[in-house]
């Protein structure tokens, strides 16, 4: 699995959790390309850590969900210590606004999993 | 509420639902901007819905999270016939690929909500 992988990837059964964040951009963009990537990368690499998807608007806005096997999971890369850094640095430098929601997905379908 | 804004709007508090469409565009793009329209106005007229978000990459991978105040409202949003008939031509020209989660938003945090 590519870690910042921005497209499908082969989805588990539910139940699992969802991490979905929420951000607007702000203008200044020193660094945020390196930390978001390592950022990707150190999440890929935590127990429970299922997939990623990411998008964002020409303005600024993003949507990236993570997907998690359990929500001990993501309590715990919640408190990571790198991530914690990286997260008050968002908060202060990159992102005008984010919101953080931590669902449990109950049910998925698509077309990739259509036969 | 702007119902096809692609922005923050003020969120209630948990629990609430979130469908979670991922997308994959395909190239055609005849009438996709005028239905994708038609449908964040037929959902935001829906029962128990309560807000949009959504973005895009510019090579065409997309997340629309919507989120909805119970279960019962989205499964009534799925069976709704002009989304029905919606989904199914967006099978067909518009997506090469899809992914739809529904999940049980159970915390949310945010810069818009520290005080």
């Amino acid at each position: 699995m590519a870690a910042n992988s921005t497209s499908f990837t082969k989805a588990p059964e539910p139940p699992y959790y969802a991490v979905i964040f929420s951000s607007q951009r702000a203008d200044e963009d020193r660094g945020y390309a390196q930390l978001a990537d390592r950022m990707f990368q150190l999440a890929a690499a935590q127990p429970g850590f299922l997939e990623v998807e990411s998008a964002r608007n020409a303005d600024g806005f993003g949507i990236t969900v993570s997907y998690w096997s359990n929500e001990q999971a993501i309590t715990a890369w919640e408190a990571h210590v790198e991530h914690k850094s990286a997260q008050e640095l968002g908060q202060r430098v990159w992102y005008d606004n984010y919101q953080v929601r931590v669902a449990k997905v109950e049910r998925a379908y698509g077309k990739t999993h259509v036969t």
